[in-house]
């Protein structure tokens, strides 16, 4: 089965929306062990949509459109689906009479634009959409069918699971069998890790491919077909060892679902006292739900004022050694950990930039400390000045990982090759 | 000038990674006056990025081709685009100097997988990278002037601005001359919005345009030629007089860029106690840089224990009125507002979900409140309750737009027609 993506809508095009949809769909058909072969990406123009679904039809088996089936002028996915077949736009009744039932039932009156969402093409099979005012539709042309689903997220990740999936497995069976296993990597460069790797022979089915999204580098090892999955474990524990400590996490997307899974589970209060990450190390838990059960609180103190009226830093320390500095980010943490005590806290305190830098502490210098009930852990990274983005990041990573390690027993500082640090 | 990208890599076909360069590109081409007509994103494997250039070169007059020119052997751009040239690839002396010399100054040892990257089709002609190790070049093929640039965003941005813009300018002249104005709103749906509007007639060259970003609705107006675009500032009064309290923004991304904007002008400080919004709203703001002028702390006071200890609300309001309350919000507010004797505060709490409700008070619903030096202002609300990170996001909305209104001396609290309230 070859399966392609359409999404279509100028603001996908022209990126004013970053395209979710395209990387979730590709991601959920991955883990079904089904690649895509291409994706095309198009605007609201007629005669573009036309064109690119009677090109891509002669390739494709199956190609799933996305987007462009609201109710505004500029949604004319149907339309041109229409023209594509050389069929006359019909009203679908069953879909008309849902849709007043749906609004009656929400107590909203309809705007007459929606009775738009019920006219498809001819010979188009209506898809139900339970979520949603806008319905979907698969229409053979060529080679293919073009199934169309509407481009809110939340609906078409509804009518993925619950239409499109079903109908490709009974219109052209299961695809091939294939495993993905994703190691989490820091401080090391894509090329410095492939150098690594290098020597290791791979047995036939499996690959290696690396994906770079900062603060991590992510390497994936894939496996198709039965053969190449029971060697999965065997290879993986080879890559492992050939890495040492720069893995960080397995099958996680980042190092916060790492933090956040260990923390769920150990019973472990964390309480954070961000400066210069402003909340990210706070805020990238919390998007985890559960996280209330170990999350005591998250301080950003922006300002001297308040790292010494909220965590008790003293004026004196400030004065002498200054924000960001080895003494200020210990007094944060250990003052962020004792006001609940916590059994463990984060504190960061840096120069983010563009601005701000001197000397001494040009931007992208960054103290980072773990408060533990034992003691506390501290260093001054030396960060990439890219971008305060990227500063802020790579920040909360390390402090992610010096957590990671006290919970693993493990040192909690260790060097990272391509992190620099001021001596203390 | 027909202008097209296309978009390599397994990681970005398989949505690994989401493809935020093919929307940095767009938008930056969008304010350039320039349409992209298509995007066409393949993966790593040989065949499919030979054909792509070959098709995609008949229809196009200039291609921008994103990715696959790392060190690793999953980076086959260059090799590609020999291939489906005809010719060899051939090493170009300069920039195997140029990364050596690279690899010297910055003390680090050239990885041999490096020396890849200065291997170009015979044709090429080199484009300059003055910040990686991968060069870009550019070739003729059919129609069309294929250009190869490097997948790491800084990368590319880089190699785009200094470029790619004055290739094209040169070899195609400017393009027609077109202004977009952007008009951000909250509470209302696509549809209520574009009945809103239907009766508007807009002059020739100008188009209205929709995208749905929850909690946001954003409308384009989009003029294109000089005529268009004189009649711009006449439309979007026009616009703004038919959605009145629903416009909250111009010409900014989000809401937080507008709170940042205006606080920074007005000399105004805020602080921020956070529960279920769990550090977004802190975290947004500090992403300008810039905010560290106004804004004196963020509190995430995710724990009953927090709010008493850290914000000194009474435990006896948490008793009798519950974490999640109007009287709570407001002694958090308070509290977070007098530590520092800000001007503003704003507090949140609330049940994200998906657990956690009850009849009362179900998921979606989130107290809010402003507190001003002059008094606390506050509501609580009934959010929809799809997704953690849905309720979260438009209760920043609400909490930043409460503080847009009170800073432009406008009545705080308003109706939003797609939101509920609880009477207090």
């Amino acid at each position: 089965m070859k399966l392609e993506m359409i999404c279509t809508g100028e603001e996908v095009l022209s990126g004013q929306i970053i395209d979710t949809n395209a990387a979730w769909v590709a991601n959920e058909l991955m883990s079904l062990g089904i690649e895509m072969q291409q994706r095309t990406t198009v605007g609201d123009r007629l005669d573009d949509l036309v064109t690119v679904f009677q090109e891509r039809s002669k390739h494709a088996d199956v190609i799933l459109v996305n987007g462009g089936l609201g109710p505004t002028s500029d949604d004319m996915s149907a339309l041109a689906m229409a023209v594509a077949k050389g069929e006359a736009l019909v009203e679908n009744v069953q879909w008309r009479e849902h849709l007043v039932d749906w609004f009656t039932k929400s107590g909203r009156v309809m705007a007459k634009s929606n009775l738009k969402q019920a006219m498809l093409p001819e010979s188009a099979v209506m898809v139900d959409n339970p979520v949603g005012t806008a319905c979907g539709f698969r229409v053979k042309l060529n080679n293919a069918w073009l199934f169309f689903t509407p481009g809110v997220p939340f609906e078409l990740k509804h009518m993925f699971t619950e239409q499109f999936v079903p109908f490709i497995t009974q219109e052209f069976g299961l695809a091939d069998n294939t495993q993905l296993h994703k190691l989490l990597t820091i401080g090391y460069g894509e090329s410095a890790l492939a150098d690594m790797l290098t020597e290791l022979s791979l047995p036939d089915g499996v690959e290696l491919g690396y994906r770079s999204s900062m603060p991590h580098i992510e390497i994936k090892i894939f496996a198709r077909g039965d053969k190449a999955i029971r060697a999965l474990p065997e290879v993986t524990k080879a890559v492992k060892q050939c890495l040492g400590t720069a893995v960080v996490a397995e099958n996680k997307a980042t190092l916060a679902e790492e933090i956040h899974g260990r923390l769920f589970q150990s019973g472990f209060s964390l309480s954070v006292a961000e400066s210069c990450t402003g909340g990210m190390i706070t805020s990238q838990l919390i998007a985890f739900a559960g996280s209330s059960s170990y999350l005591h609180h998250g301080l950003v103190t922006y300002s001297n004022e308040s790292k010494v009226k909220v965590l008790g830093v003293s004026p004196q320390i400030l004065d002498d050694h200054g924000a960001v500095s080895i003494a200020t980010v210990e007094a944060m943490a250990d003052g962020a950990r004792k006001i609940l005590d916590s059994d463990f806290a984060l504190a960061t305190s840096g120069i983010a930039g563009p601005d701000g830098g001197t000397d001494d502490k040009p931007v992208g210098t960054v103290a980072i400390a773990l408060a533990t009930k034992q003691g506390v852990y501290s260093q001054m990274v030396k960060l990439p000045r890219r971008s305060r983005q990227l500063v802020r990041s790579l920040s909360a990573a390390v402090a992610y990982d010096m957590l990671r390690r006290a919970l693993l027993d493990e040192a909690v500082i260790v060097d990272y090759p391509s992190i620099g640090r001021f001596d203390k």
